[in-house]
């Protein structure tokens, strides 16, 4: 979707305590010019992001996309955003946003090349309509991410674990998976393991329980995958992180990609394999992480 | 440096051939808004670029540039770019360059979301001093990029051997190794072998012999290397690309880094080990490398 609102905020200290930071928001036309050629973002996707779901002008989750863009900055050594200020961007932006699903984005570039200060902005657009996929599902092909589980532990300027704007590769592994015929895709570690989607988290069920590989710094701690477990957990199942070898989809019971704004979509296929899909579980995940949620 | 001329480029068909594509191109001010926040370069490093040194006016080798051009396009499933449409667009850039040192940058990012054409530009500033790195040298680290070898040979989707705008992780490394009291960083792969600098290429003295690591889709082709590999074959010396194991960079005669606008930087230490330099051949291959060539 197009964006149609957009808002630049202008840093400040993290700091900085105050109960209004209105006077640090721009209001910029989203499709008119509003970057400099000079922008780091532009030239070496050099910065971080969050993409946050909007259902009714309602942002969701947005304590936890705010602390994971944090760690993102601090994984990436750019300042500490300061979290009052983002919060009451997000709230301007979701006040702008269309009844229904909505999605705002949040960006922390580092700035203009040689400049003072980082560049941030805040987007809101419509969302697609994933009414159909949320039912019907994806196929999705493994591929592999390159990387061993554990090369994040001693090697942290590979920045995994932050969601950095350096996305080529995740955008480059979807166009792979649409040749292959499928919808989606699922990282695998060079050793084997399951990682995560190109832009989604991976939710298994093995009988009663529910699985999502370790985010042991080798993959983003998705923020709908934390929504989901906590609705599991409070039906009284079981949850957990886990080292999960490639070798085990193609025997799960049920799985899932989740993320904020296309929710929690069945897996029908990985690779040749089909899987068995849940509907009437599936549509209860929607149902929930569709309601307002902080 | 900060950015002092800017153009636009209006994207043509790779076909279209006629002799004046100037009116495909629009000036902007370098330092004014010129980019839409929906620019996907911006929100996903999505695009491909090039750094070409320009040397009073004369843009260095921009041929050789146009092909990496062309080729990290095609692994980036980006449209090909119109080879004499951007040869144009080098040659007012470099009218508009200062006396000296300067550099120009080709920007081909994937345009605007869901928007019809990629977005292309063009930037020219005066260049940074280079004269004291290039006659005292730099101290690097090695650092794992987390790949094998020949990861680029079976997972494509890596995008390993196109110079994306995804260029986060070269920036951290370079960060890693300035905590580290280092100048440069030398990428190893995870099985052991020598790839390349964050941002140069990697030339090591072995004897009579200069080497570099094969380009086999893993590590970019550099084309300040393959000009200094043409002056030394001129001048009868042996080159050669090669596997090189990362126990062999302590053991090395000589080693420069070599890029578009740094050119050639002796290497005096790599980790703990002091490399021996050769500052007339230093000395020799920058004045080629300032010398105007195509």
């Amino acid at each position: 979707m197009a964006q149609r609102f957009a808002l630049i905020i202008d840093p400040v200290e993290a700091s900085e305590q105050r109960a209004d930071f209105s006077d640090t928001f721009t209001v910029v036309d989203a499709a008119a010019p509003a970057l400099s050629v000079g922008e780091l973002s532009t030239q070496r996707g050099d910065g971080v992001f969050e993409s946050i779901g909007v259902i009714d002008r309602h942002a969701q989750e947005v304590m936890p996309h705010l602390e994971r863009l944090a760690n993102s900055a601090r994984i990436c050594d750019l300042p500490a955003p300061n979290q009052e200020q983002w919060r009451q961007a997000v709230a301007v932006a979701a006040a702008e946003c269309p009844a229904g699903e909505a999605v705002i984005k949040l960006i922390l570039s580092r700035g203009v090349e040689h400049g003072p200060t980082p560049t941030a902005w805040v987007t809101a657009a419509p969302a697609s309509d994933f009414s159909n996929v949320r039912r019907d599902g994806v196929k999705v092909v493994t591929l592999d991410r390159g990387y061993s589980l554990d090369v994040a532990e001693h090697a942290p300027w590979l920045l995994l674990g932050a969601k950095t704007l350096s996305y080529a590769v995740n955008m480059a592994a979807l166009r792979e998976a649409h040749r292959r015929g499928a919808d989606d895709a699922i990282f695998l570690s060079s050793d084997g393991f399951v990682l995560e989607a190109p832009t989604a988290s991976l939710i298994l069920r093995f009988g009663d329980r529910f699985v999502t590989p370790a985010p042991t710094g080798g993959i983003l701690h998705g923020t709908t995958q934390l929504s989901v477990f906590e609705y599991l957990s409070e039906r009284g199942l079981q949850v957990g992180y886990e080292r999960i070898p490639a070798t085990d989809l193609p025997r799960a019971d049920a799985a899932w990609l989740v993320s904020s704004v296309r929710l929690a979509v069945p897996i029908t296929a990985v690779d040749a394999h089909t899987l068995p899909v849940a509907p009437a579980l599936t549509t209860d995940l929607n149902h929930y992480l569709l309601s307002p949620r902080d």
